[in-house]
């Protein structure tokens, strides 16, 4: 399929191919456990140029169960691009030689379109730099649609840091494609940018900023929870002062409706107590195991 | 078999399971050269936040000569857990996602249960704190029960650093399920913990305590050899007046029976000098190839 | 084959074997794409001692596509040679146990061949030192013979820093099998040592020194340019005077044959200008190919 000759962005993505790889994910529960052999013989080549457990080996592990196999680095410390100052065209065009498909995490914004453009094989964005994280925002729509059965008609609510976050950046515009009513909840210093709620609000989403998570919880079918992280904040008062109300705990998981699910990309710090994990509606460590089932489709349709 | 649903210290195995482990060794002696296929597609995580060739590439090469595959981390400075602070349940909770058993090595005394606590899939102590290092005991049994036919029966003298050194602790409460007499030879301010002492004359083991590697070679069968570490000693005057004492040579070996056995978990520095490595006795390298199979018995054991 | 126990230095093969490797890679142009199954189940061990992206990977794509598996380490900060201070001879005699053959990289000069001298198992050296880099020679020779269809009879110039560059003295020593004509173009501080020119003159091959890139691009077939590098000189203006003679752009492509080809083992930095990548004579990203089929022969004829 031409349109997913890349995956850098998900404003790349129409609705029509969003479903299409929801869909091949649902084929890939049975090929996750019985390990197909549909890939045998692949290369993917795993370039982390950023520090990532999670979604490497999230990858490596959708590449395995897949019959494939994985080169890469973890570290670019050692490599030549941190050693000796080689463009990262340069890394490109020497590593798809080694690869059939290149998953790339960069720290700098437009580092995986520049990859792409210089590749001849297929590339897949694993998270550049502040925007952009693609594969996350299709394992989060697998998510939703998984747990709930349907996307259309739902109520989400984006909690935490949505300026910062670029989980909730790809999710949102993804959720653009979709009938659904969305509630924003975030501090007042880490709104989501006005820009990427036009988006939604121009898709003919009904949208809604809320200052609490409490604001944004009753009524939702999806509670999405990220971290806020101290770093953002120049006063550490003002971090103190907006802590407590962007945390989940039991207390709030009571006022959730009984079929809501909580969501989160993980590393989880404080704002999710741990006495939420025995809860019905925390979801996020199986959305961990949707994330390898998404990327074996994702792989699977740019591969197979 | 229910009783190796994970292996996290020897205290948790009894002398049948010992034995069922040993005895599927032997079987993979074959199976390592021939390179089976028992373990095609499945998944080992190695998660090593704590740097080590030997055992981690000896867990690869097991899995790998049964026809698995391997992901994993070498260095925590890569992985979430260094750089986000998540929590060493969270981490677990993730990677098993991903795997379908969970190697793991951890500085800190406890973890590997922990992980095992947390995890629905299998978990492999390879090595945590001080304490536990259940793997290298059970291939120094199988070293031993390979070169000599049996463990019954032997005189094992283990020699070095016996309070630190995590080896000699595991293997000295392995080797009280066996009619053994035992000959400890440490410094002084290094002798094994009369906690353990006490758990092998509890045993019925026979135990005796010396000062010198010299008074131990004679009559042993078996010389397991460990590093002193300078680091141990406040007054590296006793460091220097001890190493000449804790040393095997040529001269040592000549001293020894013409069928006793030299084990070493490596790595070595001085206190085992390389002109011994040509003698007879010298089975420190072979015990290495040991490790891989005794390795493969195990996955074996809980994958397959 | 004997004579390909191990591949140390390109000084230990002679025109046969060399024309073994070369005529055993051409039949590996189709395995590396239908993927053969040849070295199944065989383990690759790669320890790299430094860093290196290009060599690792291009190994490790090698064997993959070959249908073995590898294992090892990218970075001697988590290995016991590291962290323990074991000799290379005991890190050798262990990895040795784990896999089938062992590919080494090590900042030393005659590390890999100490590393030989230990194993029972087959040595590649994938780089030691300030001196050999015998992989790299030989695909090198590849790549000529695969472009031009001959290697003798050609006019090739080796340029920029061929004092430092390990890549060049292999190569210039290969090229002393053929009939080959060499022009040497360096910075007078920079040229070839005396002793490796003499080894090509006592082969009976026309060699030529000159000061320019421009003085050695117009009759070559062959232009293999390599970086130099801002460290080498003691004084920044030596360098800069000289960096401007030694630089490939639109304007020498454009006094080339026609047919002539440039190489370069890359990483690149100034030396060579991107505008040249679209040319027709630009083959070094074919040359990185060409070094995963080159390594595909070796790893089949050392270990089939």
């Amino acid at each position: 399929m031409g349109k997913l000759q890349n995956l850098i962005s998900i404003h790349d993505l129409d609705r029509e191919t969003i479903d299409l790889i929801l869909r091949t994910a649902e084929g890939m529960e049975k090929a996750a456990i019985e390990r197909s052999q549909d890939l045998r013989s692949k290369i993917m080549a795993a370039l982390f140029f950023e520090a990532s457990t999670r979604t490497r080996l999230s990858f490596e592990s959708a590449m395995l169960r897949l019959g494939g196999s994985v080169l890469g680095f973890a570290d670019v410390t050692t490599t030549s691009a941190g050693v000796k100052g080689e463009t990262l065209a340069d890394t490109i065009r020497t590593v798809e030689r080694y690869a059939d498909i290149i998953v790339i995490r960069h720290p700098l914004d437009g580092s995986a379109r520049v990859a792409a453009e210089f590749a001849e094989i297929p590339v897949i964005n694993a998270g550049s730099g502040a925007e952009e994280h693609p594969t996350q925002a299709l394992l989060d729509l697998y998510s939703i649609k998984k747990q709930k059965g349907t996307i259309d008609g739902l109520s989400i609510s984006l909690c935490g840091d949505l300026r910062y976050g670029r989980t909730v950046h790809s999710l949102g515009i993804a959720l653009g494609y979709y009938d659904v009513s969305i509630t924003l909840a975030a501090p007042p210093s880490l709104r989501m940018q006005p820009a990427i709620v036009n988006v939604m609000k121009n898709a003919g989403i009904k949208v809604e900023e809320v200052d609490t998570v409490d604001d944004a919880v009753a009524t939702a079918d999806v509670v999405y929870m990220t971290r806020i992280q101290k770093e953002r904040f120049p006063d550490v008062r003002e971090y103190t002062a907006v802590q407590g109300k962007f945390r989940i705990g039991s207390e709030e998981v009571a006022k959730m409706k009984d079929d809501a699910i909580i969501l989160h990309p993980l590393p989880r710090v404080d704002e999710l107590d741990a006495a939420v994990d025995s809860t019905p509606q925390a979801k996020y460590f199986d959305q961990v195991y949707n994330g390898v089932i998404t990327r074996m489709a994702i792989l699977k349709l740019m591969l197979g």
